[in-house]
């Protein structure tokens, strides 16, 4: 049973969803998770994570399960860690800015293997497109075993440019942490 | 009192400056640390430093001081907890190539509290249009508490190139670590 | 002698090579280091190592050997460090994937003094013209003492593609890690 140390729970609310077992082997399973204080505390509404869960559903993800934590870094950790052990892609949104309340990052660097410093380059990269401010995005991606988490702001528009921006590489990436361990010298890593 | 363990204090030497406290009130403060051997033993005139201030004192900074310290790790490290103590922005510059004696970097990250990779990037990326060597800069940017480092090159013109990248992300930062810390799903982080 | 951990040594082939001492000082010394366990155990023909090695001499270097090394952490650290400890430039190619046999980066990491981040940002930005995949590269750059460490990535097109992008920053790093200390305003850094 999926049981973050904390957080709220919303099933996937797409129209017609029926949980089939040889579907989810055949489609990626990704799980969203949105970092709030106000959001977990259903103060306001969450436009963000049905946002990034409608880009994903679009590409061919299987969205699990999307949960609300608050800006806590053990919270963030256990969710990320419950997350990983069952969805290939656990993609959060939120607390990546600079306020002090803002630890997605440093929560994702504690629970990650190893991190992909190249894939938050192109978010900030092509968020940088849109608004200078983009730079100030501390989202990081990284792995935990074969699973990939990434790390998107907070606002819908935000998050919705990080992931479209990066869609193909989380792609190849997952291909090669699922085991295409073996060096092929056509391979561009 | 400000008093960094070792260097050698300028006061900022604008005609006809009157401290005056509400004016500081509502500007913003900053100090320009020159980081440099033979700057701080007096050798050599330092252009950087006032180039610096200058363009901070165009865009509405109080320039309270520039300070000189040698290349010096700990010396550095005092003076920008100093610095960060009573000013918003500390801006350094020299001390971020690659030669030995260069540890402007290393002391910046061990006094701050975390690091914006992002903006160490947009002036290692904007550098780079002028000079393909801008790359091989170490600079960091980051925050102590509500008080934001910023590490500069040492040339009088690769600062000023630098600053000028990213002095509209230096205002919403500051702005951010001021305490707007509620998550606005307008806000791009 | 030159002996590293682990690994196969071949003789740098180009014809007509005579060792020439009074050449070798006046030539940057380069080692070339292929990691991978199927090159390592001459299962499959390098094709990155040759390659890389060509360019580096079109540009000068006197590339005194080229060596394959598994994909193991300790063999790559051993053999980095005898390379460094006897040349100026230490190119490796391999490893630098996501896939958990990849550990060429944090080889890297562990025996560098400094690394260089806006070098491995170079050939991550430059890589991505070719293909967006670049971005998965986590090849670093550092330097153990005067000698620079540069991971490109295991493909020939692609360790071609990221050494093209960096051989400028590379040959004005080694002039700066080779005692090019003093702060010069006019330098960038």
């Amino acid at each position: 049973m999926f049981c973050p140390g904390a957080g709220q729970f919303h099933k996937s609310s797409r129209p017609g969803f029926h949980p089939d077992p040889l579907q989810s082997l055949r489609m990626t399973q990704a799980v969203v998770i949105t970092v709030s204080d106000s959001f977990s505390r259903g103060e306001r509404e969450d436009l963000s994570g049905p946002a990034v869960a409608k880009v994903l559903e679009s590409h061919g993800f299987d969205v699990q399960e999307r949960i609300s934590v608050p800006d806590e870094r053990q919270a963030i950790e256990d969710a990320l860690r419950s997350a990983a052990a069952h969805s290939r892609l656990v993609v959060t949104t939120g607390g990546t800015g600079i306020s002090p309340r803002d630890v997605t990052p440093e929560a994702t660097r504690a629970v990650c293997d190893r991190l992909l410093e190249g894939v938050a380059e192109v978010m900030r990269a092509e968020g940088r497109r849109e608004t200078p401010l983009a730079a100030l995005g501390r989202g990081l991606c990284g792995n935990i075993g074969a699973s990939l988490v990434l790390n998107l702001p907070g606002s819908p528009r935000g998050a919705v440019t990080s992931l479209r921006a990066v869609l193909p590489l989380v792609g190849h990436a997952l291909d090669l942490l699922a085991g295409k361990t073996e060096h092929d010298q056509g391979d561009p890593a």
